[in-house]
C-alpha cells in the first residue's frame, strides 16, 4: 500500500512530524503539509491540473509543489527533511491502492498510471495513494465536520459525484477499493443519461453541469429567470454557480431548479441513509454554496424517503474543508498506513 | 445485547453444545437447533406464526416451540439442559438490540415488545435478538452461500424486502441498527407508491405482492396470459409463486414480468455494488425460484448499471438456505454475542 520504491530509504519505523498531502482534481492540485496530529495544514498551494499536457506534466507539476510547500514549511517551522513522514495522494479514480495505479479517469485522460510509484520517485519519499471522494471523506472526519464521528458517510458534488464511507476511523473500500461510488446509484431507472452510460443516476441530476444543464433545459423551454441576464443571454455558459447565484438573489425558476435538485439529492442521502445507517453524511461541493436553499428542502426530501429512526439517528452537515479535505484526507490515508492509526 | 434477567442464572463464561435459533416471521416461526461450531440443525421445526392472536400467543408458542425442540435434542444426542447455550432470535424490525425490544413491525403488530427478555423468561435461557433480515445474511454467511465470504451482502425478497450487511465476520448494524434496508431504496422517484408512504422504492415493484400486482395490472389491462387460466379467472388469487409458475412454463407475459422484476431489481443490486462493493450477494426469497428467469436477466442489468470493478468483484448467487438462514443467523448472533465470534 505504500511506496517501497522511494529513492531515499523507507525506514523500518516510519517517523517524522509532517505530512504532506496531495489532492489532483479535474481542475486543481491541491497540496499542502499537514502536523502529524492534525492542527493547521501550512504552506498551502493550489495550481491548474491542465490535465491535457499530459499525465508526465501533471506529476512534475505534484513533485515540484511538494519540494516546494516541504521547503517552505521547514524554512518557516525549522527541521530538516527527515521531519517529513511522506506524501499522501488522493486522485479521481477507480484506482487500485495495492499497486497504486489509477486505473482509468475520463477526466484526467489517465489509465494504468502508477501514479504513487511516479511522485514517489520524483520526490525520494513514500507515498500513498487512495480515491479523492475518499480522502475527502476521511479529511472531514479527521478534521472538519465529521470529527469525532465513528460511522460517517461523505458526499461530494462537483463536475461528478462521489462519496466515501468511514467507519470506525477506517475508510471503507470494499472488495476492489469501489465502495461509496453514490453518484451513480439510480435514483430514477428510465431517467435521464448519465455520462457513464446509464439512465438515472443521481449524478445525471444532481452533478454541478446537469444541474447547469437542466436549467438550461428549462430555459429553452420558455422560463423566464434573471439567469438569462446573468449570462447575458448566452445560455451555454451557465453553470451551476450561476443557478445558486440567482437562487440567493430570490428568483424563482432558479429556486425551482434548486428544490428540485434538493429532492433529488434527497432521494439519493435517503438511500445511503436506508442502506448504512450513518452517524453524520457530510455534503460537500459548490452546490453547498446555496445554503439553506438546498439543505432546507434536502432534509425534507430525505425525512420522508428514510427509516424514522435512521434519519433521527443521522446529521445532515455542510462539509467544514470546502478547498481542503481531499489534500488532508490524503495525508491522514498516510498516516493511518505508515503509522496504523489516524 | 444479552438478556441476563433470565429465570435461570446466567453463566459468567458461557457454555454450552447447542444453541436454539428462531426466526419468526410475519407467516411462520421456524425453530432449530445449532451445534456451536455450525453443522446441520437438529429438531427443525416451523409453524404458522398466527400474530393475529396477539404477541402473548406468539411469545407462548415460541416458548414451547424452544422447550420441544431442545427436549427433541437431548433425547436424540444425549447431555442435559446445561449443554443449551442459550436463544437466538430474529424478528422482523425495526428492533433495539441493546433493549432487545421490537420498537414496531406492521406485519405482526407490535410495538415496543420486550421480545428478547419475554422469551428469555419463558424458556430460563439467555437470549439475543437481531433483525430477521440481518439474521438471515448472517446465516447465509455462517452455513450456506456466504460461507467463508468477508463482505458479503443478503437480499431477501418476500412479503417485503430486507437485507443485511456482513464485514469480517460481524453485522454491520448502523447508528440506530437499521443498516441494509435495501428494500426502501428510491429507484424511481416518480415511481409506484411503496406501503411505506414514498414513491418508488425496490419494494413497490420486486416485493411478492408487488410482483403479483404488476402482473395483474397488465392482465386487467388486456395482455393474454395462462396466468388466467393458472387462477380460473381469479385474478385476485394471483401470487408472486404463480408469476414464477407460469415463466418456467414459458408463458410469454410472465417472462415479461419476470424480465422487468430482474431489471429493477438489478438496478437495485447494482446500487448496492456502487455503494457497497461486496465481495458477494446472496439474494433469497421466493422469487429466486423462478431460476435463470431471474438471474440471467438480473446479472446482464447489474453489470449495466455498476462499476466495472465493483462488479467484477461482486459474486451474484441465490441463497443455500432458503428456509433456514434466518434461525440458522440468529442462532449465530447468539453464538457472536455469548461467545465473541462465531
Amino acid at each position: 500500500m505504500i511506496s517501497r520504491s522511494s529513492g531515499e530509504a523507507t525506514p523500518a519505523q516510519p517517523s517524522g512530524r509532517w505530512i504532506v498531502g496531495v489532492d489532483i482534481g479535474g481542475t486543481n492540485i491541491v497540496v499542502g503539509v499537514i502536523p502529524l496530529d492534525g492542527g493547521t495544514p501550512a504552506s498551502l498551494a493550489t495550481l491548474p491540473t491542465e490535465a491535457v499536457r499530459g499525465s508526465e506534466f501533471v506529476i512534475q507539476r505534484v513533485a515540484s509543489m511538494v519540494e516546494h510547500a516541504i521547503a517552505e514549511t521547514l524554512d518557516g517551522q525549522g527541521g530538516t527533511r527527515a521531519d517529513i513522514a511522506g506524501v499522501g495522494i488522493g486522485s479521481p479514480g477507480p484506482i487500485n491502492r495495492e499497486k497504486g495505479t489509477v486505473i482509468n479517469t475520463p477526466n484526467l485522460g489517465w489509465k494504468n498510471l502508477p501514479l504513487r510509484d511516479l511522485v514517489s520517485h520524483a520526490v525520494h519519499l513514500p507515498a500513498t495513494l487512495d480515491n479523492d471522494a475518499n480522502c475527502a471523506t476521511y479529511g472531514e472526519w479527521w478534521l472538519g465536520a465529521g470529527r469525532g464521528v465513528d460511522y460517517l458517510v461523505g458526499i461530494t458534488l462537483g463536475t461528478g459525484i462521489g462519496g466515501g464511507i468511514v467507519l470506525n476511523g477506517e475508510i471503507v473500500h470494499g472488495a476492489s477499493d469501489a465502495a461509496g461510488e453514490v453518484g451513480h446509484m439510480t435514483i430514477e431507472f428510465t431517467g435521464r443519461k448519465c455520462k457513464c452510460g446509464n439512465y438515472g443516476c443521481l449524478e445525471a441530476y444532481c452533478s454541478g453541469p446537469n444541474i447547469a444543464a437542466r436549467a438550461r433545459e428549462g430555459l429553452e423551454a420558455g422560463y423566464e429567470s434573471i439567469l438569462t441576464q446573468l449570462v447575458d443571454g448566452h445560455l451555454e455558459r451557465i453553470t451551476a454557480a450561476t443557478v445558486y447565484e440567482a437562487a440567493v438573489l430570490e428568483d424563482r425558476y432558479a429556486n425551482e431548479v434548486m428544490a428540485e435538485t434538493a429532492k433529488i439529492l434527497g432521494a439519493g442521502v435517503a438511500n445511503v441513509i436506508n442502506v448504512l445507517n450513518p452517524q453524520a453524511i457530510v455534503i460537500a461541493g459548490g452546490v453547498t454554496r446555496a445554503g439553506e436553499h438546498l439543505f432546507g428542502p434536502l432534509r425534507s426530501e430525505v425525512r420522508r424517503r428514510s427509516f424514522r429512526s435512521a434519519y433521527d439517528a443521522c446529521k445532515i452537515l455542510p462539509a467544514a474543508l470546502p478547498e481542503t479535505a481531499g489534500m488532508i484526507g490524503a495525508a491522514a490515508v498516510f498516516k493511518k498506513i505508515a503509522f496504523g492509526a489516524v
